[in-house]
């Protein structure tokens, strides 16, 4: 435990020294307000979108790492020495003392240097479009100390994508001013949509200085770890007109011994100055601010509590009840739109992203999963086609040819009906980017019916621009290339909508679609079938890609193996010998790779996963969001061993003690992990913002603890290690509470003897629907 | 001379500390390589496309400014102490000592630190793709020294914007690794032209160590001021797949008291290794390293000798006989694509840019304009329309809609036969964008006839998205609003294409474009009056726009003044009239502002000028651009004491003394100087690439000093000060040297009384074309 370790009851990861292998990064903010924050408060905000709301700037990639941030400096008045109450940006060596804790929505950074101590708390409070930055600072030492607090954070004029790349434009725009004790910021820039409106940097003091121009603070060929102001100890009071705006602010602070004070900073959005001031004296008082938090934390703790499982393994409780959750919140915020990684400029919220990210909270916000479905169909046109993403601010929707894209629809929907029984919302209309209102039970059939239509000359599905595989892309300037793994997903898709149609008495719609799903499942497993696995697909030269006869690389992938046993596609036999082939070929002591062997150079033929190096990505890398695809193919096969294997083998929790090869955050999940073709084996890459989170906590609650709602209640049918002899799961479903506990006396893997629901032996596996709110018991024994 | 100070016969600008108001840079490759940079070594390097073909990394708006570069590290490795021999990045503070000259083509870096002194000689030898980093040090102490030398520079993968945003993507495709004495650099990145090649970076002395990963290099949380390794004073010997590659190399120096040493670092690209070897291996012997340089320096002197006046004034000696002539050929090889604040992605080679700038050069190297011209036509389209910019890599163009773009094709082509005499050009064919090869004359025509369709409701043009002032747009979602200046442009081409229609003897053409630009004149002349002045447009609600009625801001525009003036449009009292109010309402201290006064909130129904804040760029800030355009309407006036007043007040040369406030290089032009309205008044920004290079070369040589090519000989037609005695000017003209001594007994302005021309008397004030290469003697009386 070199970097930290998990205090679960806190439901805190403690980062116990800064300098983490890369920024470590905590998500401020549930709903329009979102903060990134670092380790060491590096990170920016934005508010309802970070391509055109960017409040704060960071720069990217930026040497050092992660700056700028939230940064506070304190000053000793007597001897000029200065440090940061985050560490960075001044990074002090000796002497200091620094502990983080990253929390669920907000992040405490702890210092202390020549005897003063700090505690620096960091969120954005429930129902308010601000973030607080609250800092307690005491005197250790046994004489008075003079101290002068100075904040630094820096603007970003809104538009992130202009800051980034039209320097001769954006140096022009922006003014910063300080009125009363608050700086206010505005931009010229014309904005796509309503109003810009204004940020703002407000104190619980009176402040005696500040500085909105940014060069002016640092003084030039300065940096953050040393600006001129803090040198000097004196605040310029410049304003800005133009160039980069800033919000400083500068204070002194007399502290007697053991003498601690409290300020607050307070930095945020409004449509006008009055409204800023609302909003921003509200937490003048600290009081309210630590209430303010409290009552957060009290929020994750309601929200957490949707489900706990209690199982033999500490790693997957932490992971499980607390950050893979967490996480999923995150992803379904903010989709793949702004991370450390991904510079939330060109993303938006992606179509398959987004529809995916559901089935991590739909047991917790089903209200805001509807709301996302609906805002996703939307964006469908009434050909069954989608947009690949669209930007939620703006109301606009981008690109398309992605031959995946408008099925995931049905996973999220089906989902949602599965958790809340809500059948109705298959009634729903919604209008179609270019045409009326539809029923949502509409809008999913035009997708099959839109995927059915894309036939290729082998009867797989026309790859088009790319599949679930952005960067395999057989279909460029063609249109004969085909993806094997997209007949796949739409046998599971059919499936879920058979049950839809069944339900609603579809009687019609349930025969065809389940003749046509036949027909793609019997010619998958009549033409795809490569000897021991599954191919990817088939070049625009008629060529296997994922085949044993490739010859530049990629002879086994992933995706047609683990989606030909999930979807039921493949016979048990072939079911067999494919899983076995990926524990052959792809699986690696970091993870399973998406493919292998990597390809080497440049093909047009395949695309860009030939431009990433060897074991990077998708050429080669062990892409994370792909492997509980192959834990969940495991658990249908009943192998719980494998299952739990893979399901461990990639879990943050278990990072910690090769952080210095891993890199990124131990208690979230990472896109990929570099696979072993490349010298950084085992190095993980553009954390946070993953399908990974989503659908590793569907394959451990769902199908390895095996507890998954169903249209008339709760299925239970977990898939374990046999060395497990018991374990609890205790969830909400569908206003009632679940308390179940599960027995493994025989050490088998799968199967459940019997089930007590209540005192009551229940035939089957299934626990009754509940409409009384109250708590029931749940006893499981298996064998 | 608080910065620096101009050295002539070197052909150099001094820099005498490195701590520059902002970082002065210099260009550096006259070719398809260029470099930029600083005089701290910072900046970046392409080759033929800043966008495409990006070799090295730098970060724009970074803090601390201006990083990174061409970094030389040099460690005592008895002390362990280190410094860098370009002052960034470790900036050491004291007993640092330094002077940069950049030179014509070069920059040449001196320190001296602790009895160490360097010079580094920067510049890209004729005809290579390379840029050479050229190192003596020298031992100036009394005892043995024991140094190791590090090396850094980033690159950049090649795509520039996606290197700036995409960084999920682009950390992933990159590669670098030593082989032999070099590191090669390449990345997987689909290019869209051709192949991308490599980029290398070798050395003339084997090399101990080596690093090509940049956070191996530098040590996570460490910067280019304290790299890891050179703290440590060992190379890591790390390779790059995936991340962030750099060139880094080290090797031990050891020198005896008084010994100095040669060491160079070639950065180059090419296509393969074998072709990259040959480039870099003819630089291994510092001898030829070293002769390059002088080839370079008489390259440019010979380059310089077309054009050199001899006047009264030291300052403007230096910019017109040197430092104008430099900028303008860096404009002209690089339009307005890649700067400090133009970040190499977006702009292109402008269409309207590229053919103003070639007035600027055509005296020197008219077959590069004439190569120019005709890319340019490529880039019409067969209505007369033409694309706004275009990227010669990729040979594509893009954007319409600007209102004034095709027609500054005839000033370029005008200006070329002048200076050369080619009437024939005009029989030349260039193919339209969208049809077949066609006689330049053609191309002419069609852009007059493009913007003759293109009539309002008033009978001025249609401003469409803008005309020249892109900022300023009327015109956006509708098909009213007018430009009142584009029709002042019209005339004055018309003129030009007169001139060549006649010399064709196309006597139709001749008769009905002089009626049609009378027409145009006469519409003008009718509805664009004020009062006082000329309007600037009618917006989409008919409104007129630079009106003295008008009450959100901009009541005068310097464009219709001066342009009215210009092209001939505005009769005597007019003209008079209309640029007194230039003087009274535009006119200050730091030179004259586009527009007054300026907006002061976002206002649809003009545009961008209006996102500005209030006096920098086009919204009332001096767009030194426009101002020669004022001095060349006043010489026209034959008013030489405004003409020079306004020339001398925005010369760059004048400004050394005020650096503080300017900040800018004070021996190039800016693109505007902050106006009177703004905090920052006199602060210069986007030095560099700005037709103000080309425009104040034509006003001072043609207009001022009054030497201008014409069809049949050179004009003779000063418009000076009075106090001015005599001034000369040397100027080669097809092919012949005409050696010219102007006099002024009579203390006038402007008027020639006598012209002697090889001892003979020649009637009026036309010089003669000369076919026999000779010199010639011009006197010239004035009076």
């Amino acid at each position: 435990m070199k970097y930290g370790y998990f205090d679960d009851k806190n439901r805190e990861f403690v980062i116990t020294r800064p300098d983490t292998p890369t920024p470590w990064i905590n998500y401020l903010g549930c709903d329009e307000y979102c903060a990134l924050m670092s380790n060491t408060a590096g990170g920016y905000s934005f508010h309802q979108d970070p391509k055109d709301k960017r409040i704060t700037r960071f720069r990217y990639n930026n040497v050092p790492v992660d700056r700028p941030g939230r940064y506070i400096y304190l000053r000793d008045q007597s001897s000029g020495d200065y440090w940061s109450a985050t560490w960075q940006p001044v990074l002090k060596k000796k002497g200091y003392k620094y502990e983080c804790r990253h929390g669920m929505g907000y992040t405490v950074i702890k210092s202390k240097y020549s005897d003063i101590s700090t505690e620096a708390s960091y969120f954005v409070p429930l129902g308010d479009n601000l973030e607080l930055w609250a800092l307690k600072i005491k005197n250790c030492s046994k004489k008075t100390r003079t101290l002068k607090i100075f904040t630094y954070t820096e603007f970003c004029l809104w538009h992130a994508e202009m800051d980034m790349t039209d320097f001769q434009y954006t140096l022009n725009i922006a003014s910063a001013v300080k009125e009363g004790n608050a700086i206010f910021h505005q931009t010229g820039y014309a904005p796509k949509f309503g109003r810009l409106g204004i940020a703002y940097f407000a104190c619980n003091k009176k402040v005696s200085g500040f500085d909105c121009d940014r060069e002016t603070f640092l003084g030039q060929y300065h940096s953050e770890s040393d600006p001129i102001a803090v040198e000097k100890g004196k605040s310029f009071d410049s304003i800005a007109s133009g160039g980069n705006p800033i919000a400083s602010v500068s204070l002194p602070i007399t502290l007697k011994p053991n003498e601690t004070k409290d300020v607050v900073f307070i930095l945020g959005v409004a449509d006008t100055k009055e409204e800023a001031a609302a909003a921003y004296e509200k937490y003048l008082n600290e009081k309210t601010v630590y209430k303010k938090l409290d009552e957060l934390k009290n929020y994750w703790g309601k929200y957490l509590s949707s489900y706990q499982a209690q199982t033999p393994d500490k790693d997957v409780n932490s992971m499980v009840n607390i950050w893979n959750q967490y996480q999923c919140r995150t992803t379904f915020n903010w989709s793949r739109f702004a991370s450390y990684y991904e510079a939330g400029i060109g993303r938006g919220m992606g179509f398959r992203d987004s529809n995916q990210d559901t089935i991590g909270v739909v047991h917790v916000i089903p209200d805001r999963v509807k709301t996302r479905i609906k805002e996703l169909a939307s964006n469908q046109f009434k050909n069954g086609s989608s947009y690949h993403k669209f930007f939620p601010l703006t109301k606009t929707g981008d690109k398309g040819g992605y031959s995946d894209d408008p099925l995931w629809l049905i996973l999220a929907t089906a989902a949602y009906i599965k958790e809340t029984g809500d059948v109705a919302f298959l009634d729903e209309k919604v209008k179609y980017v270019d045409g009326n209102p539809a029923a949502m039970y509409e809008h999913l059939k035009k997708a099959i019916d839109f995927v059915l239509s894309e036939k290729g000359p082998q009867g797989f599905t026309l790859m088009r621009f790319a599949d679930w595989n952005d960067c395999l892309n057989l279909g460029k300037d063609n249109e004969v290339a085909e993806t094997t793994w997209v007949p796949l997903l739409l046998c599971l898709e059919i499936q879920e909508f058979l049950t839809m149609a069944n339900f609603l008495g579809k009687d019609e719609d349930y025969e065809k679609y389940s003749k046509l799903g036949e027909e793609v499942k019997d010619n998958f497993n009549k033409k795809a079938w490569d000897g021991k696995w599954y191919i990817r697909g088939i070049d625009k030269y008629g060529q296997a890609v994922g085949s044993a006869k490739c010859k530049e690389g990629g002879i086994i992938d992933l995706l047609p193996q683990a989606w030909a046993v999930m979807s039921g596609v493949a016979d048990e036999k072939r079911a067999l010998v494919c899983m076995d082939m990926v524990k052959k070929y792809l699986d690696t002591k970091y993870g399973i790779m998406l493919m292998t062997p990597p390809y080497k150079e440049y093909d047009e033929k395949l695309g860009a996963v030939t431009t990433f190096a060897p074991g990077l990505k998708e050429n080669g890398g062990i892409f994370c969001h792909s492997n509980p695809w192959a834990i969940i193919a495991e658990t249908m096969l009943g192998r719980g061993e494998e299952a739990f294997k893979y399901y461990k083998t990639i879990l943050p929790a278990t990072k910690n003690k090769i952080a210095d090869i891993y890199l990124t955050e131990c208690y979230i999940y990472s896109q990929f992990i570099t696979g072993k073709d490349n010298q950084n084996f085992g190095r993980a890459r553009n954390s946070w913002l993953t399908g990974t989170a989503a659908w590793n906590l569907v394959a451990i609650t769902n199908y390895i603890l095996g507890v998954r709602p169903d249209y008339n209640g709760l299925v239970i049918d977990p898939c374990i290690p046999k060395a497990w002899k018991s374990f609890k799961v205790r969830r909400i479903f569908r206003g009632a509470t679940y308390d179940i506990s599960v027995r493994n006396p025989k050490k088998v893997n799968k199967g459940v003897k019997s089930l007590v629901v209540d005192g009551v032996k229940v035939e089957g596996n299934v626990v009754p629907v509940f409409k009384d709110k109250g708590e029931h018991k749940v006893e499981v024994v298996m064998g």
